[in-house]
């Protein structure tokens, strides 16, 4: 397998999201978050960043059950979708390779079923749309600039690491002991992450982090939250220990999970080495100390297979802490 | 004279405009400044900031001239507006008494040309409104809470300034030289100022400042303004010397100036001595050193009579630097 | 006792603390949260806010037991101060009458101890020193412009609302039932308040709120504080439901707590209604729902009285839900 | 020419710069704008900023005369400083190959004279340093995180715009006219720049730019120069059209300038396509319409070359505007 050449991917580009109840989803994920509709059906909308030329960050489709469909990666050319399928047929994963005019807002697309469970896009073509970045006066809610990563939760972190380290992709932080890994922040881009995998009951998705200016965009939206009476907030504001970053984590109308994120780092340097956590650093999970809802442990997004077919769960067989979560430990 | 007791004025409350479209004027002070409407009519609309309970802070009617008609000092009680009448008759003014049911949103309301020509309000009873402070899902455009000051060209500063000790007012900065008064900020409550005179062909109406909560609100609204391809900004963002105040200027359809501004400070202390800065010090004007377009020294807007007439103008008589505009000199 | 015409308050002014450490006190108030330094001696520091030209907002003053020596109210003359006497002698109240020359830093002051257990001063004169405003290249930590309020713990807040509102403070805003009052917001200077009381063991003091100028110092001192991993931060960063204001909650060495707080509201004017919460609105405490940690509920400083001896506490009557703490509610 | 492959290179890493006096030159550099000191020896300095990891962004060195005396940028590995040494040589250019020790905090270095008359270094090792990103408490002046850009003035546009295209630079954005190029902003790690070209008597150094977090960083800073009463600011703040990024430049002793900066966007999806701003478009250069100084068309610091020798410059012939400064025209 390792002669295989993987895919070159460039970043996360989009989320695919079924809801239970589209108008009441949009109105988190539009009226609420301020992501721009690029396009929208009857039961599905296309949405994006105000600093994006792709098509869509996130697609939501009204189904019976709430669940993550895919996650889509954006690779450097068409070569890479023939790399994708090779690669994961390599590893006995299904794939399905749609051609062009299959799905709306983008070109042929390589889907598969990864080792973890998840399906996972591969795109080279998106339609390009108007870049928004300058249209302040179009700028809504969490002003939103671009989808910047998905964290997952898997039963095995040091497996997940190891499959996308095989992927090309670098590796940003951890949280580990001397013996365990228990989270890895991952990376094409050069940040520090387009996906992170946390050790817990998985595969599930555990959240989709956007990228917005600075502070205010983030404490703007929690008064407005808070305003409307909402009590979708389940995180935050806080300031990471891992990545730095300033976020706040709130809860769309069937669970699945969103986090505003502003000011992480250039990863990118060519003798870049990993920030290593020890499990026990008390600042790993929220720099400023601040309390973490139970919840934020414990629940998470399910994830469906190629067939649409929920995919099943397992816990980790690591005898250590119970781990569940974006961050390491309860 | 001295011993009539001057009516006990709170605060500044309201200005009223004439502006030649009212349509045109909403689409500034409503959807732009993000100013809230508490009541509109066919040619009226009166508005206030979010965390007032008072029925206006602007009054627009649409009119053939753009003018200043009225500014509107509170005061504290009935026997005020008494008080004012008397005070001002005893200076040979010209009044007026509105009783309650004249003006809407407004109690009682005795009108007055001051000794400076301005047309001057005082009110004791407004229609109390919601305040929309935690109401941020509302908020809008620069986020305004409430209106803090007028700023108003005369050409006389000393005089200006002797009338409004004599009413009350205390004096937080001036702009002076040896021997002469330019310009002065005199306040009611307890900070910078209700009302700045400014030394220039008066009088006239330099500015409305209102309060917005800290820069960001600022920076967003420059941003916005820029995205509408809109030039109506004249001055700033930049820092005040005098009030040591962030602000941003701009100019509404009809070139009526209005001022966001935030942060300055508290004036109540008994001991409370003005700051003095000299007319020569260039940080008196913009601390940063920032440019300031000349129209901000030669423009403003007339003022209207007690019978709705435009009040003419005279020059200063001081034989110095030609002075015109908010912080004093070219 | 109605006929005696109180002392016209004209703000809190300061507070004055013993601490077990100078020096490691010095770090938090000096150091941490950037107080100015405008006197110190071997055991006392005077510390002030940038925008005060007063001589000290908190004295802190080694000894072997940390407590809350007095609260300091500033009034408008020397009258004023008379007057004080009076009044609380009035009411069986004992009283001291320190000359000029006796406080570092302030004239002639009249020492209380008033009905509720607190030593309150009043005092008229303060020694002036130069205000730090625009002295950006010397604002550290939190970037504190004055003080703004203490929020002491009573064991009976209608009893302590009753003497106060005599003493002719206003109330911005209660937290109550049908039938019980359990926390007020009383002001003199037209903000929110200059002191609230909140029902619970007491007499003690709560803590002391420092005024900021925007969110963004709150933050970056909640970095700096986690960078320097120190364990301080009680609660917050956040949003009040009472105030509206964005706050950050920190305890000194001694468990003395500091707020630093920015953006509250104009209470001036003459029809002005205080706001009052349902003791069940689960956004009186923090408008965004966030954390609020046990201790913030139970802990406070232990205040002494004219002797120096610690005031016996004692706990509230009222057979209602248990009520500690600044906000109300366990 | 076409044949060899041109150096990977990673991104801009660092400038180097005389100035006149040491001293003066840090409190310009440390003092005030706040990059943490590396290393620092009798006549020179190296600093970086907080996110960094590699030893120095900004080198200064004492001199007689003040000059930008080389751009290193940081390539992949060791074979493109070998790849570096071919590619500028097969243009005819001076190389220098600076063995691993000869420069402090850097490995080997290739030294080149680029043809638009630059010294540019290509590295690849350089010492690694603590990330001080996490370290708020040492994080002072305008908090810069890292080298952004920097932006060169060249008599020929289009030639240094296709020269940097062979290097295999990307193209963010630019300014041109229907049958010109006036300036092009040029990128290896996918942000906006990492060297921008704009057309004018060269070559010369027009500014470096740095990386700070959000927009308060850079008012905050503003705020302290003018409290030093310093006379350091040449523009802004403000909001650049090109790169929609929000900027503040200043002048150092010596009239090098240096730009802070914040919040441009992702570059490096595989179909992005160039902004291209007409020349005669006003939001180009400050997209709120703010003043311009003639200083910033007009100043830029000398270039030195291989033999530490001022490079003569060279006027435009391009018979249309005269076109000096880093956005395009007068």
């Amino acid at each position: 397998m390792g002669e295989l050449q993987p895919p070159d991917i460039v970043r996360l580009a989009y989320v695919e999201l079924t809801v239970t109840e589209i108008d009441r989803a949009k109105e988190f994920w539009v009226d609420l978050l301020g992501l721009h509709v690029t396009e929208e059906h009857a039961t599905s909308v296309w949405l994006r960043g105000h600093a994006e030329t792709i098509h869509h960050n996130v697609i939501l489709t009204e189904a019976e059950h709430a669940a993550c469909t895919s996650i889509g990666f954006r690779v450097r050319s068409d070569v890479d979708l023939d790399r994708a399928v090779e690669w994961f047929e390599a590893r006995g994963c299904r794939t399905l390779d749609l051609p062009a005019g299959s799905r709306l807002g983008a070109g042929r697309t390589v889907r598969v079923e990864d080792p973890l469970g998840f399906t996972i896009d591969f795109v080279f073509e998106m339609d390009k749309v108007e870049r928004l970045l300058r249209r302040w006066d179009l700028h809504r809610g969490a002003k939103i600039s671009r989808i910047d990563h998905v964290n997952v939760v898997v039963p095995d972190a040091q497996a997940a690491h190891d499959l996308y380290t095989e992927l090309g992709f670098g590796l940003a932080e951890t949280i580990e002991s001397s013996d365990h890994l228990y989270a890895a922040w991952m990376f094409r881009k050069p940040t520090v992450h387009d996906i992170a995998f946390t050790e817990g009951v998985g595969p599930r998705l555990h959240h989709i982090g956007f990228d917005v200016g600075e502070r205010s965009n983030i404490l703007d939206l929690a008064d407005v939250i808070a305003a409307r009476n909402l009590t979708c907030v389940e995180r935050g504001p806080g300031r990471h220990g891992v990545s730095a970053a300033f976020y706040l984590y709130m809860l769309d109308p069937d669970q699945h999970r969103a986090e505003i994120y502003t000011t992480d780092y250039f990863t990118g340097d060519p003798d870049f080495e990993p920030l290593r956590w020890d499990v026990e650093d008390p600042r790993r999970r929220d720099y400023w100390g601040g309390h973490v809802a139970q919840s934020f442990f414990t629940d998470a997004s399910p994830v469906h297979d190629l067939d649409g077919e929920k995919v099943k769960t397992a816990a980790p067989s690591h005898a250590g802490e119970t781990v569940v979560g974006a961050d390491g430990l309860r």
